[in-house]
């Protein structure tokens, strides 16, 4: 049988202008530990910035979000705008900051700004095409934001203002612990806090695990 | 009990220009889960160059080794020079050409290059204190270099030009496969070829996870 194809849509390389980086490598850890094949993609856009991840400042460059999730992706990686939505099983979005500064204006504007039209786009035709949907982190707000429409359950780690923006779109907020998920099974969408909760990475897995089986188990 | 305290020695962040991404996620995972704690630190030194990941070509800008790693780190990395090897009971090097550029100049000028100051000073002293080191990958080539008067034995995949290369120097070659590791009980040094050899994440992760636990066995 062939394997599922699991798609992961990255946002960059750093948890402070990226993806977070421990949360991407143990999505593709547990996803080929349970045979089935992780399909790699983002936007080819620019970073809304660079973060100095020593120091926390702002550099004045400028990285773009594709050529920089290639080093989580050791170069195998798609444009989001070339990947086909038939061809994948289901998607995955690990969390940093990335999610809410490039596939999202979130950390920018709040609920209120945009998602990224490829990203919204490609979030929008998977869950029209019954494919589950997972979310780390605060990548959560950038689906909330896409789907606001469907009302989604989501977990998003404990941060009320985080919890009333997501609110405000319409969304339902389900608290988790670092090691549970949230299943919305209508919208087949699933969520855990990973690093909006937890302290250290072996903690994270135990979450991050838990989801990458049960999308894969949701997939058709 | 105090937990052990894992150095894990960075030089970048990303496959092709700095440390190999998967392998050092998982040697901070398999250190957690171990019960041990993590200790990251790199050299404060300009990267050998900078490639992008998605086109495998040179970039005309500079990154600092010890910035990017910091993107790996979370923010939580230490100066490799500030570093005190009394506070620690093991090191760990991740692979990735960093090793090869960064950290030595083994890819530029064969067995015959320098390895950095910082780094060889490091390692001479760690063995001296008896204390056990893992290298994962291509970076055994700079264990090799720095510690060639110990005519320590690893292994480094199964490229006959860089075992030559090794032997050169003085260097014993073990032959494993992904999912073994290569232990030198004299000078407590553990290896294992992880994406030298391996296909996929979960193949590498076997064979990380063995050395994590072989050197933290290992530690007084």
């Amino acid at each position: 049988m062939a394997k599922k194809k699991i798609g992961v849509l990255l946002s960059g390389c750093g948890v402070y202008d990226g993806t977070e980086i421990h949360e991407s490598v143990l999505t593709l850890f547990f996803i080929d530990q349970s045979n089935a094949e992780a399909v790699c993609f983002a936007p080819d856009i620019p970073q809304a910035h660079v973060v100095n991840h020593l120091t926390q400042e702002e550099m004045s460059e400028t990285r773009n979000v594709l050529v920089e999730s290639a080093r989580i992706a050791r170069g195998q990686i798609w444009n989001i705008d070339e990947v086909d939505v038939a061809e994948l099983d289901a998607v995955i979005l690990p969390g940093g900051f990335g999610a809410a500064k490039n596939l999202s204006e979130f950390a920018f504007k709040g609920p209120q700004g945009k998602v990224n039209e490829s990203v919204a786009s490609f979030l929008k035709k998977m869950i029209e095409a019954g494919k589950p949907l997972g979310a780390l982190c605060i990548a959560p707000v950038a689906v909330g934001m896409a789907l606001k429409d469907r009302s989604p359950e989501l977990t998003i780690g404990s941060e009320p203002e985080v919890i009333e923006a997501l609110n405000a779109l319409g969304v339902k907020h389900a608290l988790c612990k670092v090691d549970e998920i949230c299943v919305d099974s209508k919208n087949s969408i699933v969520t855990t806090p990973a690093y909006m909760l937890g302290s250290g990475i072996a903690d994270v897995a135990t979450g991050i695990q838990k989801l990458v089986e049960k999308v894969i188990e949701m997939t058709q």
